[in-house]
């Protein structure tokens, strides 16, 4: 059994509508910040896992995701294992 | 002018509470997930940047996070710049 570090990242699908992302960036604005565009916001799930090797943490993370970490028809998710 | 792409990861400092975490590691467990353990969750804003350069778009995203992205509180934040 090895120890590893993992971390998801689940983004609203590209092309659909990101409130959150609208409200972050029209803030920002009126901070002053300048040059931004294309700000959308999503979540991040990070967690260790033991497991005998890489491939089985990817496959069961991808399952997480499906199962209930991502919205399958409104998010995309990422996966990072190190 | 160049154009950046950004992304800020939000997570709730190490040793605080993480409720929605806590939730999620639950429900993974209930699903029948092993091996798990410290699963945490937290933001992501990921954006477009127009700058001279790079650490131009480091100073104002740090002071993004500062102002409005993480709660200096009770968050840490990590900026990736591409």
């Amino acid at each position: 059994m090895k120890f590893f570090k993992v971390r998801v990242i689940v983004m609203p699908r590209e092309g659909l509508l990101d409130p959150q992302g609208k409200t972050v960036e029209q803030s920002l604005k009126k901070l002053g910040f300048k040059g931004l565009s294309d700000v959308r916001m999503g979540k991040v799930i990070s967690l260790k896992m033991a497991a005998e090797n890489r491939s089985k943490v990817e496959d069961a993370v991808k399952d997480m995701c499906r199962k209930l970490l991502a919205n399958p028809v409104t998010e995309d998710y990422f996966i990072e294992i190190d």
